[in-house]
């Protein structure tokens, strides 16, 4: 397939002309063909009103229906083989097998959302019997589902080219809703957009569904995604990236004449805490495990483990030497775009801080990965020692006073995961900690590691501010759909006009509360 | 009981000093006693820093003991007797049999939370098995619950003294969620909210709840309640009142440094269209159920009908004449405020059209029920028809074009209900209308009137903006606890660390979902 470097806008395609950019080759820093066109305001606008008039229809397909259309999009992108692999590498330095392994996770989550959606009962289906003789007022009938929001704007993560961006999670979850969703790429894998975008439009067009449930928006600066946040036709919206990003779109969206609901995942740092019981009995697995855990993607996981607490303890010796050790050791990589590797020196040069790092060779957009050491003293002292270093590097921050792992606990912000290594007696004792951090993060580890994160029915992949922008949902897994919903109440309806969903004979055959009680 | 005029701090009360305000009786435009003291802002603080003490004994307490402390909060309710109706009567100029009704709404649905956290099922329970042996890597144990958002900062309804106010459904969703709750008063009826605060008050210290579970703030202007929405120990806002108020508090919300969900209920006309069978066959009885719904309680309900389509056919004019004459004859009735009194004279002022009202005396913060008069094309082309009148006021839009009555659809705002009114086949000729007002609104009606919330499982009482800020939720009914909880997941945890809810042997015997099948 030769890529044409243009957006699609509904079944169309949008013009040349305007603003251009290339995506980079992060291992060599040169520019690789071709040349992306911007979209216009108009064009914009199109793919918005598109979305608009495809609403209802879209909305109202039986869930069966739209789930055809999501298998198909994971057969799509299946059936783009090595192309797609390759061009994903190409743009992100990232190896191959990486990517096989991101597509995999791609269509599962495609796959479990059609699965979802043709089983049903997600729709949290209630029904409330009448009661015409009640006093002093008849009960009416009263029945209700979740139905989908509306158009659903969505960027592309730069560190998820395929998973969480043009057919990512956040797209899955919304069209497996009923949302038509317009998709702003990432500049910096544009090709790999592309590619994804021209399977999902097929997949539309393949489904005989209405123009205007996928459109894919190339721009350059921020002018083209801010308008498509600000646009009347858009309900909700959902963002992987910086915090800076992030907030800027919340911003935005909170301003508007109708405010909507924006899901963006941010910033977060992840901490680990190494109960001494661990540092005694495991510190070598813990030090190589730790070691995979930041360096794994060039450290570009908004799960990495930024900050590490460890006891002042004879062991922890030995585990500093061994994980300083495998960071010596690994060698440097190339990070995603100029800009993160930018941010990346920039931040590590503001601590002034003990710090161990690779000595490999640099070239294109690589750093080496590195640790930095301090004391809880002096991390509780200094703000910006809390703050994400986006790639390769992590925190270790060394403590035995039980009140200074609290005070660590109670000051932080928002996170994604929080991890505690050591006994399940440690646990217990630590009850208070485990309290705390119950309130500051969507997922609480045992023994384990934050990157890698498990698609199910119970994973959360959220957390407070600013992890994300909404603590109350979850960006991964079956959860995520319920972000591009909301309720509907039918009162009285004739069984005829009700969703199948809600009828009397329930004809989906889908578990329904009836009468506060689910059957 | 002596009402002391102070607010109530955690277990202890504020100062006397400062500013200072009075109840005034509707019906005559006289100040009641006693005299209410503003908080202080350092008082307003001392409450939030004791809500933050206590989120996390509260928020990890058996849903069997919050559901205790709710019951004993309607039980003390009930025992404060006609002082408390009496009281709200003379505060709102509205009759102590409406308080007595309004009272039994209240206690139901603090005990109706009860019953819901008591028996548990509500937290979503669900449970991922691991598979240790799973390629390439192990599949970890994942389980995942709804827990309590944090303190919450509730501000009490004009309209709803009891059933949304101190102790209403946005305070008692709270509580039952786990969240310590601060209660702003409404400043038109702080003698019925200092009589529910000492009930709510009593009840925490009787149940021995750590003290900052619950406050209530008097305040005079708009700098207190401003303050308790930016203070950072306050993770989530529940409003009911004006678009402008609610928008104030969003956008106050949406500017922290840490931005919270708010949950505004605020602004909607509730439509109602009466198709042509409807109308040719019962337009008495529609004329007489359409009196009720907008004049009951002064016409001062978020779900009063403000627009009525009619059909132009031969019975609409014995429908006009028959529900004119009941708004004539209908008598004057003090509206809640001088400020809702002059808003009303001010915007049925503005309408240039057609009108018939009530010519009754006028007293008090009094107005005359009315009803304006247009038709489509007028009002598709002057926007500020379709803005709410808050009082007893309606607007009648007659046409008899399909598409007119599309546009009235289409360009409306977000509202809390739209009815319809007409024969089951009526409903399956207009599926495009329906499928309009299904994502226009929250509750769709049919062949009854919006006004008269039925509060249980199923029902949805919000709906786009401006109808509310955030259109996922319920404010009424079971649903309106999730507003107030956020998902917090358990990876690899041992049992002996996990809430009862998520521990292997389901202590507490509630339904949750293993495998993604709910069991």
């Amino acid at each position: 397939m030769t890529l044409q470097g243009t957006s699609i806008i509904g079944f169309g395609r949008g013009e040349i002309g305007g603003a251009t950019f290339t995506a980079f080759d992060p291992s060599t820093g040169e520019a690789v063909g071709p040349e992306f066109h911007s979209a216009s305001v108009a064009e914009l606008e199109k793919a918005c009103d598109l979305a608009a008039a495809a609403r209802l229809a879209f909305g109202n397909l039986p869930g069966k229906d739209r789930a055809q259309f999501l298998r198909r999009i994971a057969d799509n992108i299946e059936g783009l083989g090595d192309t797609l692999l390759e061009r994903a590498s190409l743009e992100t330095g990232l190896p191959t097998a990486r990517f096989a392994g991101e597509r995999g996770r791609t269509c599962f989550q495609l796959r479990m959302f059609a699965d979802l959606i043709e089983q049903g009962d997600w729709v949290d289906a209630r029904l409330d019997s009448p009661d015409p003789e009640r006093q002093p007022v008849p009960k009416p009938d009263v029945r209700s589902m979740l139905r989908p929001i509306g158009a659903v704007a969505v960027f592309c993560a730069s560190n998820f080219p395929l998973a969480y961006s043009v057919a990512g999670g956040d797209t899955a979850s919304a069209l497996a809703a009923g949302c038509p969703v317009i998709v702003n790429a990432h500049f910096a894998h544009p090709g790999t957009a592309e590619l994804v975008g021209t399977a999902v439009s097929d997949a539309a067009r393949e489904c005989g569904l209405p123009e205007g449930v996928f459109s894919l928006i190339f721009s350059t600066g921020y002018e083209i995604g801010q308008a498509l946040v600000r646009n009347p036709n858009i309900k909700a919206v959902g963002f992987t990236g910086s915090r800076a990003g992030g907030r800027a779109l919340m911003d935005i969206a909170a301003a508007r004449p109708e405010p909507i609901a924006v899901y963006a995942e941010m910033s977060s740092v992840n901490p680990i805490f190494i109960l001494p019981s661990a540092m005694r009995e495991t510190h070598a697995s813990i030090a190589a495990g730790l070691h995979v855990s930041v360096t794994t993607g060039a450290g570009q996981f908004c799960t990495k483990p930024g900050i590490v607490v460890i006891p002042e303890i004879a062991e922890t010796i030995p585990f500093k030497a061994q994980f300083g050790h495998l960071i010596q050791q690994t060698a440097p990589h190339p990070l995603l775009t100029s800009g993160i590797r930018n941010n990346y020196e920039r931040l590590s040069a503001g601590r002034e801080l003990e710090k161990i790092e690779s000595s490999g060779e640099v070239c294109g957009y690589g750093v080496g990965p590195s640790v930095f050491e301090t004391d809880a003293a002096t991390f509780l002292s200094n703000e910006s020692l809390a703050d994400e270093i986006f790639g390769p590097t992590t925190l270790l921050v060394e403590s035995s006073e039980r009140e200074e792992l609290l005070e660590i606990a109670r000051t932080m912000e928002g996170q994604l995961t929080a991890s505690i290594h050591g006994t399940p007696e440690d646990l217990i004792e630590n009850a208070d900690l485990i309290a705390i951090l119950e309130t500051k993060v969507g997922r609480l580890i045992f023994n384990g590691y934050p990157t890698g994160v498990e698609v199910g029915p119970a994973i959360v992949h959220g957390g407070p501010y600013p992890a994300t922008s909404d603590s109350r949902t979850s960006a991964v897994g079956t959860r995520a759909i319920e972000r591009f919903c909301r309720y509907v109440c039918y009162q009285n309806f004739p069984n005829a006009s009700l969703p199948e969903e809600l009828k009397d004979e329930n004809p989906l055959g889908i578990t329904r509360m009836i009468d506060g009680v689910r059957k």
